[in-house]
C-alpha cells in the first residue's frame, strides 16, 4: 500500500492586532481553497494562527489578553474554518492560545496549542506547547517583549503520537524544533510526520550575535529532527513585518532524509506542497536509526535526570549513581 | 580572560593495510609539525588513527584481529608522537583500537577508543566509543562488512567532560554525532568543546537510497549538537578511497552557532585550523538553550525507559506511568 500524504503547509504573512477573527479565517479558507485545487489532504496552519503575536506586548488588561485565546475550537468564529474543510474533504492543524476558564474542578489554564482536525471536522489529536520560550516578567530593556512564560502554562499532554492519514503523526509548537528531545520522544513512538508551526522574530533583543544565522538555525532544527528520527517534519512560519517586529518565514517540508522538498519564497501567505511518502523513513529506521539496535540509554541517564546544567564533577557522580542504581535492579 | 583553543583538525587520507603503525605516526608527526607551525594548541586527529578502518572485514583469525590493536597507549609504536608532541608543546586527541588482554581481575575487552593528551604528555581523558553501528555477523550480501558490533564492546565510561586546554572539553567518536543523546548528555556537563573523529564510507551496502545525502548528514548532525548545546565541534575524518572503500571527507571547526567555520578541501591528509574561543557558546547557554529555565524533563521519560521504539498506545502508557511515579514521589 503507498502511503502518501499530499501535504500543503500554509504559509501566513503578518497578522495585524486590530485584524479581526473573521478576517483571518476568510485567509485560512482560502489557503483550504487553494489546497484542494491542488490536491492536499493536510493542510499545516502556523503556531497562533488566529491573532497576531500577541505576546510581544506587556498586557496588564486581563480581558484585552484574553481576547486573543479561545474558550472553544471549533467555536463560533472558527466554525467557518471547520465546515469548509469538511466539505473539501481536507484536514488540518491548526495553532491557537486555548483558555480554561476554569470552574470548581479545574483552575483556570492557558496554554499555546495545537489541533490535528480530520477530514470529517474530528479532532485527532491535541498538543500543548511544552518548551515556552521567552520570559515571564516585565523586561523594558527588550525592543520587545517575549512573555510566553507569562501567557502560557507548559504543555501538559506530553509529545504524543496519533494515527491519522494513513500514518503516525506528531506535533510541536515553534521553540520546542530547537530542542532533540521532543522529536526523540515522538521518534521512540515511531513517528512520521511531525507537523509544527512558529513565530520567530529574526531579531533576538538581548542576543544580537545570534540574528544572523537565526534562518540557519530553523532550518538545521528541524533537518536533523527529521533525519535522526526517520520523520517528515513540516515548519510552517507566520513571517514577514508583524506590528513592527520582522519575523523570519522559511516555512518548509522536509523529508526523513533531512532535505527539505519545499520551501516558502516569501514572507506572506503561501502554500507549499509536496507528495510525502511516509514509507521513505523506513530505511532510516531498520538501518542507521534502529533505535532498538544501536541506542544505548543506560548512558543517557542526565536527560531525564537533570533540568539545567552541571559541573562535569557532578555530572559523572550523578552518572556512576544512576549506573549503580541499575545494576542493583537488575 | 580571553579562552581561545587554536585549534588544528588533522584530517587523514586512506591508510592501506599493509601500511605500518611507524609509516602513520610519522604522518601524524607531520601533521603536529604543520599544526605547530600555524600556531596551534590542540590537534585533534580522527577515529581508529592507526591503522585502516578493519571492521570492514570478516576476521577469524583473532591475531590477525588484534594486531589492529593497541595494548598500552603510548605503547613503544606510538611513543614518539607522544614525544614529539611533548616536545612542540601541543595537545592531542588520538583515536584507536584498545585492547584489555585480561587477567584474573577482568575479562578480555576490545573498544573503539579515544584519548585527550595535554601538552605535557598526560593522559586528560579517555572516551570509549557508545553507539556502535554496523553489524556482529557475517553479511556476505554486503559489497564490504562493518563490523563494529563484534569487533568493540560498547564503551563503558559514559560521555564525561574533561578539563583542560582553559574549557571543558569532551570527546565522542563516528557514529556518536549522529545521536542527539550524545551531545546532550554532555551539554548537560557544560561542555564547550565536543571532539571526534570518524570514518564514514559514502555508500551504505544495504540503503543505497542514503548515499546522495551522507555528506548533508554528516553535517547536520554535527552542526545540530554544537547549536543546541552551544558548544564547539569539531569533526576530523579518515578520508578518501582506502582498501576499495570510499570514505567521506569533509572535516570540519564548528561554531556553537551551528556554523562551520573551517573546512577540509581535500579528502587526503590535510591540517584545518581555526581560533576556537570558547566563550562563543556563552550567550546560547545563557538564553535561548539556558537549560535550567527551558528544560521539560518531566515530558522526556520515554528516552531514557526506552531503547527502541514502540506503538504511540504503548508510548503514552509509558509516558502516563513515569507522570504518576514522580507525582507520587513529589
Amino acid at each position: 500500500m503507498v502511503r502518501i500524504i499530499n501535504l500543503g503547509a500554509a504559509q501566513m504573512g503578518p497578522i495585524a492586532r486590530d485584524e479581526g477573527r473573521a478576517q483571518v479565517v476568510e485567509r485560512l479558507i482560502a489557503h483550504l481553497r487553494e489546497a484542494k485545487r491542488r490536491g492536499c489532504d493536510l493542510v499545516v496552519f502556523p503556531e497562533l494562527t488566529l491573532t497576531t503575536f500577541f505576546p510581544r506586548w506587556w498586557l496588564e488588561d486581563e480581558a484585552e489578553l484574553e481576547a486573543f485565546y479561545e474558550t472553544e475550537m471549533p467555536g463560533p468564529q472558527t466554525r467557518p474554518l471547520f465546515d469548509e474543510a469538511r466539505r473539501l474533504g481536507l484536514g488540518f492543524c491548526l495553532g491557537y492560545a486555548e483558555l480554561i476558564p476554569g470552574d470548581e474542578t479545574r483552575r483556570k489554564c492557558r496554554f499555546n496549542t495545537a489541533v490535528l482536525v480530520g477530514a470529517e471536522g474530528e479532532i485527532l489529536g491535541k498538543y500543548r506547547k511544552i518548551h515556552l520560550p521567552g520570559h515571564a516578567e516585565h523586561e523594558p530593556q527588550r525592543a520587545f517583549q517575549h512573555l510566553e512564560k507569562r501567557y502560557f502554562e507548559p504543555g501538559d499532554l506530553g509529545f504524543r503520537v496519533f494515527r491519522g492519514f494513513g500514518g503516525l503523526i506528531g506535533m510541536c509548537i515553534c521553540n520546542d524544533r530547537r530542542w532533540p528531545e521532543t522529536y526523540r520522544v515522538m521518534g521512540l513512538q515511531g513517528v512520521e510526520m511531525v507537523l509544527l508551526g512558529y513565530n520567530t522574530p529574526s531579531r533576538h533583543p538581548l542576543t544580537p550575535d545570534h540574528d544572523a544565522p537565526s534562518w540557519h538555525h530553523n532550518t538545521l532544527s528541524m533537518q536533523a529532527g527529521a533525519y535522526q528520527n526517520g520523520t517528515w517534519v513540516v515548519g510552517v512560519a507566520k513571517g514577514g513585518i508583524e506590528e513592527g517586529v520582522h519575523h523570519i518565514a522559511g516555512s518548509q517540508i522536509i523529508a526523513p532524509s533531512g532535505e527539505t522538498v519545499a520551501q516558502a519564497a516569501t514572507e506572506g501567505d503561501e502554500l507549499i506542497t509536496a507528495a510525502c511518502d511516509l514509507d521513505l523513513g523506513r530505511s532510516y529506521k531498520a538501518h542507521i536509526f534502529d533505535f532498538a539496535r544501536h541506542r544505548e540509554p543506560r548512558h543517557y541517564a542526565l536527560i531525564t535526570a537533570l533540568k539545567g546544567a552541571v559541573t562535569p564533577e557532578e555530572g559523572a557522580r550523578i552518572e556512576a549513581a544512576a549506573q549503580a542504581a541499575r545494576e542493583a535492579a537488575e
